[in-house]
Order: C-alpha cells, then structure tokens, then sequence
C-alpha cells in the first residue's frame, strides 16, 4: 500500500501537477456527461470522480490508472435500475450507491479470495465486440437529448446547440491537434490540448446559453446544484438489494475487465507490474468509496488513463490531484453549472463513444481468425438486442466455449523410432520405422477432466487403423499432470484394454506426476509397463 | 439410424430376449419408484419407460444403454414443478411433460448443433460429489411414505412394511447372488437374479396388502390406475414455458452427463464408439417421446444399463422388448397396480439411491490430489444445502475454475544451449550454457485468450531477472496455434520491448501457425527476426 509514496521522487512532481490538472479539465465533463448515461443528475459524476481515485491510490498498483465514471459502466448502470425507479428520483440515486456498493464489495470479496486470475477469460474479440455494441446502444440513447426530442421530431434551439456542439468536437477530434502543432505548439502538447476541447466547448456553450437566455426558450440545462458532498443515504427495501445482486456481479466483472485492460496496455509501455488480486481491491474500494459519497459504480477509463499518462503523470499523485480539483469545482460557487445545456453533454458523449468504435481488432480477426471474427460480432449483436448485461453473458459463453473446445481437442502423435536411432518422433512428420503389435502414442498435453474423453476416443480410432496392435505404450513426457479424473480414465482404459488383449504401458512419466501416481492404485492395477524412455520400451517390447 | 439392425444376426436375439425380459422386471418399479420421486403417480413412471427406449433405439449410437425414469432426474424434476403446482394435480403432470418436451429440445438442438463437446466439462468428482448429494436428498425425502408419517411419528402398518421391504431389499442386495451361487446357479445368472428382487418384494408386499386388506388400514397405494397411454395434454399458459426454460436447460445437460457417463463406461469394455452429437439426438427424441406420452424427463440409468449388459443384450432390440412388455403391463387387465403399497415403493427407491453413494472416488480424490476432493465435498453441499439445480450450478462453476485456472499457467521453459550440440533444453533440468543479452524461452502451450496475460507475466519476470537482456527470442516449436487475442498480445509485446531496447525473435514456428500469421500484419512490424531453429537463432545472436 501506497508504495509509490515511499519512493516518490521530487523529480516527478512536476510531471503529475500537470496530468493531474490535464485530467481534471477533461472529468468534469465526462463524469458529468457519464451520471447522465447513468440515468443520474450531472452533479453526481463529479461526485464520484472524488474519493474512488483516492481510494484507488490507496489500494491499488496501475500508477497512471485514472478511476472515475465509465460509460459502458454507465449503461450497464441504466439499464439495471431502469425498471426499479424512474430516473431523477431520489430513489434512484439511493440505488445507483447500492449498485456501488455491492460492486465494490463484490470486487473487494474476489481480490481478497485471489480469484482475479478468473477475468483473463474475455477473449480480446468478445471484449472489442462488447464495446462497441456498446457504444453504439450509448449513442443511440443520446440522440433524444441531442436534439431536445425523438427525431424526427426537434427543438430547434436545442438541436442547434447540440448538432452545433457534435460538429465542433468532432472536428477537434481529428484536425485539431494538427492545427495546433502548426499553431507551433510541441506534437504531445498538442495532443493533449486537443483533449480539452470537451471542456472548452461546454465552457462556451454555458456562456451562450447565459448570454441569449436560452433555457428560458427551452434549451434543457443540469439545473441548480448543492454545493458540497452529498449526505449518506444506502437504505431501502431488501428486495432491492436482492434485485441488485446479479447485476452487481455482472457490472463488477466488468468494472475488472475494463479497467485491467486500459491499464494493462498502459503498464506494457513502462515495464511495471499489476498485480490483478491488488487491482481487484482497489477497484473494490474505490466503488465503496463511490457510493458512500453520491456515486455511482465507477472504474479505470482507458481514455483518461492514457491522457493521463501522456501528460506526463508519474504516479498516483496526479490522480489526486484531479480529485482535489473536482473537490474544489464543488466548493467553488457553482451557480455555473447550472446552466451547462444537456444537449452539448450528450454531443460530448456522442463523440466519446463512437471514438470507441474501433473496428481494427474486427479487421484483423476476420483476415486471422474467422471464428474470433464471428465471436465479436455474435457479442455486439447480443449487447445490441438482448442488452448489455445479455452481452456479457454471451461473451462468458462465448470465451467459455471456446476455451472448452480448445481443451478437448490435446494434441496426439503416433510415434516411430528414427532409423538406427534412439530418437522418436511424430510418425507424420519424420522418416520412421513402427514395430506390428506395437502402437506408441505420445500425448501433448496435461491429462485432464476435459480432455479424457477426447485422448479415450483417439486411442480407439488409432487402434481400430492398428488392429494389430497388443502393446499400446503412452509416452508421457510431454504430461505435466494427471487429475483424478483422468486417472479413473487411465485405470478404465487398462481394464478395457485388458480385456480386448492389449496391454496398457507408459513410458517417460514426469518426476512430478510420478509421484502423484505412487499414491494411486494405477501402476499396481496396470497390466503392461513402466519405461524409463520410448527407446527402453521399444527394445523391450518389440523383442518379446 | 439403425445402423445396428442392418448389421443384426439372428445369433443376437437370444441376449435381446432374455436381456429385454430382465430390465422389464426391473423397470416396472423402478419406474414408478422415480415417477414419485418426481412427484408423478406411478402409473406415470410405466409411461415413460415405453416410448423414450423406442425412440432412443431409432437414434442413439449406444447398444445397451436402458432410457427411461432416473433417480436424479427425477428430483430434478420434482424441485422444478415444486412452487408451480401441487403434486398430484393434473397441472403437475402437464408441467412435467413440457419440461420432458423443453428437455428434449434443448438436447436435440445440441446435437443438430454438435456441441455435445460442451458435455466434456463437468469432471468426475464433480459428478460424484452431484450424485451424493443427489442420493442423500433423495433418501431423505422417501423416509416419511417409508414410515407413513414424519418421524418419530408414523404409521404402525406402513412402517412395518416399509422397513421390512427396506431389510429384505438391503440384505438381497449384499446377499442374495452368493445364496443363489451356493444355490447351484451359474455367478451371472445368479447376480441378475439378485436384481429381480425388488419386483419380487413389489409383488409379495402387494399381495400381503390384498391378503390383509392392508389399504383399509390405511397403508397408501398407487390406487386406481387407467388403462392405455393417457391423452396428450401439453397445453398452459406462457408463464409456465418461461419458468420451465432455464430449469429446462439444467435437466438437458444433467440428462446428457448421466447418460454418457454410464453409456461410456459400457462402450469401453465392448469396444464400442459412441458419437456425443448422435447421443443428444437420441436422448432429445426419447424425451420429446416422453412429453408425448404422458411421461417427465427420462435418461440413460447406469444402473439399468448395467444388467442389461450383463444380462446379454446384444443391440437395442433388447429395450425394444423391454418397451414390449412395460406396454403389454399397461394393457393387461392393471387392477393388481392399484394395491401396490407406497411404503415398499419408498423402500425400493432407498436401497437404490443409498447403491449409488460410491464413496471410492472420495477416497481415491483425497489422498491423491486434495483440490479434486475438495470440489467434490464442495459439490455435494451445494446439493443438500442449497438444492439440486444450484448444485448443478456450483458443480459446472467448480469445473470452470479449474479449466481456467488450469489453461492460465502454461509451461514456459528458459533454455540454454547443451554444450557443443544444437541441442536447446530447460536450464533447470540440463546442465546447459547461456549467452548475456540472450534470453531464449520455450512456451509449451497454444497461445490463447486464455494464457496471454501469465504468458506476458512471465516474460516480464523474465526480464526482470535477466536485466542485460537484449534479445528476447520464443521457442513456438510446441505452439500449436496463436488466436487473435495472443496476437495482439504479441504485436504489444514487441512495441513495448522495442521501447525497453530489447528485440522480439520467433524461433521454430510450426507450418499451420507460420501460415496464418501471414495473414497478419505481425511478422511485418517484428522488430528482430524469425529463425528456422533455436540454434540459428543462437548461432547469429550471440555472435552479433
């Protein structure tokens, strides 16, 4: 815990002033624009874009992890406490915390169980197919607010502010870095400035809207908004905490998978080291912490975390330093806010999300792998039809299967001696000579509940093409373990063979699973062998 | 289909016969023991041991395998249509006919899909510890029509019938084959004699209920049962369908595990193949057959199976007959049902159950890999503390961990160059030499979703430990594919390394993994080079 203090550096000061105060400028909006996501007032964005990252750098080990609200994490939000109480009321911000809270704890009870290494099983394609299933039902929901109304129906004033708003940060998103890099500014600056555009054009189009009076004309705004944290409120029904226990499941895998991925990718680029059971109670605190201040279920942004670490930040410090920013926004006379329009927060979420729609890792899949291909767009589908929390259901399944099929399918050689030699290899890659009666089966892998079937049908098909056979010789030097079940499977398969008049060898047992089958009955049961190497079973065998 | 007929010879049909005669002795109440275990009237056990073994024999691969009414189906059954309608009602027996059918269909579309390998997953001491907790629960739940009242309460001549059956039925099953061996029979003759003995007690206790006008005394029976096969009546509301969807799904896997584990056992000691995809097919038909027949969900019982098998059956035609004469019982006049007393039935089910508590895998798990033991202690709590579906759950959730667990440590060997050969091996095990700036690693695992972080951690403690390295070459000799995920991860890989002034080799890249690569932009953007073999790898590295 809070490594990275004792071995702070004056040195790195600098570098996290700035990322801290970079970060800050681009939460303000987002978390705001991602409370909307959620079903929630703005406010609560900048509620839990506070104490979550300091408990994050309290607990946790990514040292430019920025932990705050996520969109994804926002509609899965949503679309849990949609049918339990209407958005905006007080209910449903009770709830949101509930949600939080029983994430958090969710996140704390598996890192403290040390099960983090679970979450290594969403395939890359099923995540990229998740997101962008995702962003694109986040797109969608913002349209209405876009536009002040169900197209095609709109309010003008609105519609202007928010398409005007889209235009604008769509353009900064692609041409303005390159404008400021001409402008003369330093090419990483100049990327980072481009950053801020969000902040920039909800500054200004707060200033229009003070300017014309537009929300007396219309134009929908966050509203007044009370200074301060808000006071603890997490009671309710129980049947809303039992309501609230399989989506809190759902959105705390989540909240792992998507923030070990941004920070993941972060930690390659400086050779550190994440610890995912730290992670997971980090992240568990830091969602706590969200909903014991007027959160809602937050988690590392991929987006912030990278601007973060390109502006410079060294370690956790930046991130409190972004917090105690937003801290201040709230203090800070915030009469401001209360005129930001919604329809250019829901330009600055639009822009996000489709900035998320990377069809890359789809390219690639589809040229590499046609089945990773089909499993990305099986879960963008289902995420698209069935929900958010269905996809990543399906992509469980999806990766689970997938996983399953390749365990079945261990890799099995018949094996012949190279002429002259003592070497054995694969009889359909090298030049060898085979024994009648003797049939050499060398196993690739570790002998498990999941492939015993598939190894029990090989070795039939092999005998069936090798009638002949009456020694069958197992060389299992590539075996690095047996399970019980596969032991059953090895006892059963001696008896059977038996039975058919062949006998049951095994050659080059590992050390390690030699001594596990010393404490079975299997080599007292077994009616062939025991042989040091393949070379010894072969002398032996095809002698006699 | 009927691939057994055509090749069916005229010196098979004796086995059939006297086999198909056997079973039918052992089904009747066998059969309407496990229909009150699901809470049906027994009468509804004879339905559904007629047409499933029918339709299984059209489409299942197995040549002894007996479908029909199965303990632990049975309770599953029984736990599913508990809260949706009282036992007995004629809503009880539609619901257990739509959850035949759903069965049925799920199973069938398994099979059209060919994922029986799905079924692969549950490992043995996971089924084991699901079937004892199964026997427990259902033992536990025949003790009251045992005693004809909930101890220590009962009913004086219930319980003397009940328990009698139960000690005669326990000392034939431990006893009777040897005293029918001493007897002059021949030892297989003798043991299928001793499984007769639960029709012979059921014949015996019905006609002591008729000699002493037992029923007037307040012994329950089956009562009166109707002739022929009942009407079809799947007909309720939409509701019932949804609720009987995802028990639906359970039941369907538990059918098809239940069925193979027993069927496979069988087929090893003939020989014989079975085709996982054409199992699902059969065991979908016979439960659709059974939804269609007045029955509840059926399986292939290992028990049945057994003594067919043993009692000669050659082919399906065995169950063809067995089917036959459990049709021909419904015909004939069946008023001698109607006296059976219920308590002799509970007696049979006993004994039954409490034959499958096999504790051997127990003992065998605990002293030979204490994980294994523990999943199955683990396994069979959740069945008696928290019920037999989410026994199933805990069960395949077990099971999941521990392939998970198991695919995220693949072996990763450093090598080194065994002196004066082009021979590489793992430095742990050979005395080899290293070269400085040189870091050869061998991972021997297909390189997937699933590895690609431990294999990335690997590496980086690796390096961490090996800081003068400057190539960084990965020995693929044993990888036998690279899915999208591990792609990537390469792809990051190689950047990142770049970063840290370390170059990326591949060495030994098999044919299929080399090819499919090239349909990736990796090869291109590795910053070191491919080598054909660890040792030029070696040969130019180290001289450079």
């Amino acid at each position: 815990m809070l490594h990275w203090l004792q071995h702070y550096r004056r040195a790195m000061l600098p570098g996290d002033i700035s990322a801290g105060i970079v970060v800050a400028m681009m939460m303000i909006p987002q978390g705001m624009a991602y409370a909307l996501v959620a079903g929630l007032p703005p406010v609560a964005g900048i509620y839990a874009s506070i104490v979550p990252p300091l408990l994050y750098a309290l607990f946790g080990t990514s040292s430019t992890q920025s932990v705050g609200p996520m969109a994804i994490i926002s509609l899965m939000t949503a679309s849990t406490l949609a049918p339990l109480a209407a958005p905006g009321s007080a209910l449903y911000g009770v709830l949101a915390a509930q949600l939080a809270l029983l994430s958090g704890a969710v996140l704390l009870a598996c890192g403290l169980l040390r099960i983090g290494f679970l979450a290594n099983f969403f395939s890359r394609p099923v995540m990229s197919g998740f997101t962008i299933g995702s962003a694109l039902l986040i797109a969608w929901g913002q349209l209405r607010p876009l536009v002040g109304g169900m197209p095609p129906e709109l309010h003008l004033p609105s519609a202007l502010l928010g398409l005007g708003a889209l235009a604008l940060l769509a353009w900064s998103r692609s041409y303005l870095a390159p404008v400021l890099r001409r402008a003369g500014m330093a090419p990483a600056a100049a990327d980072i400035g481009s950053k801020l555009a969000p902040m920039l054009v909800v500054i200004g189009a707060t200033a229009l809207v003070a300017a014309l009076g537009l929300d007396a004309r219309g134009v929908a705004t966050t509203g007044a908004v009370p200074a301060g944290l808000p006071g603890l409120n997490l009671a309710t029904s129980s049947g809303h905490w039992q309501a609230l226990l399989q989506p809190a499941l759902l959105i705390g895998f989540m909240v792992f998978l998507i923030s070990m991925s941004g920070a993941q990718a972060l930690a390659l680029k400086r050779g550190e080291k994440l610890k995912s059971n730290r992670e997971l109670v980090g992240l568990g605190a830091a969602n706590i912490g969200s909903a014991l201040s007027g959160g809602f279920p937050v988690t590392g942004s991929m987006s912030r975390s990278a601007v973060n670490f390109s502006a410079g930040a060294n370690s956790q410090l930046a991130s409190i330093i972004t917090a105690a920013l937003l801290a201040l926004a709230l203090v800070a006379p915030s009469g401001w806010l209360a005129l930001l329009p919604l329809p250019v927060l829901a330009a600055t979420i639009i822009v996000a999300v489709l900035g998320m729609l990377d069809l890359s890792l789809l390219r690639t899949a589809w040229r590499y792998d046609r089945a990773d291909a089909a499993a990305l767009l099986a879960t963008a589908s289902g995420v698209l039809v069935l929900g958010v929390e269905a996809g990543v259901v399906v992509g469980v399944a999806l990766s689970m299967g997938a996983l399953i099929w390749r365990a079945s399918r261990p890799h099995i050689a018949v094996l012949g001696r190279i002429p002259g030699s003592e070497h054995f290899r694969n009889i359909d890659r090298y030049s060898t000579e085979t024994a009648p009666g003797l049939l050499m089966l060398r196993i690739d892998a570790g002998l498990f509940f999941g492939n015993v079937e598939a190894v029990n049908e090989r070795i039939e098909d092999e005998l069936a093409a090798h009638p002949a056979t009456r020694h069958l010789v197992l060389v299992l030097s590539a075996v690095n373990a047996i399970d019980t079940s596969a032991l059953f499977g090895l006892a059963e398969l001696n008896t059977s063979l038996k039975q058919r008049g062949v006998l049951l060898h095994l050659a080059e047992v590992k050390g390690p699973v030699m001594d596990r089958l010393k404490e079975s009955s299997l080599l007292q049961a077994l009616h062939g062998r025991l042989f040091l190497s393949a070379a010894k079973a072969w002398d032996d065998l095809v002698d006699s």
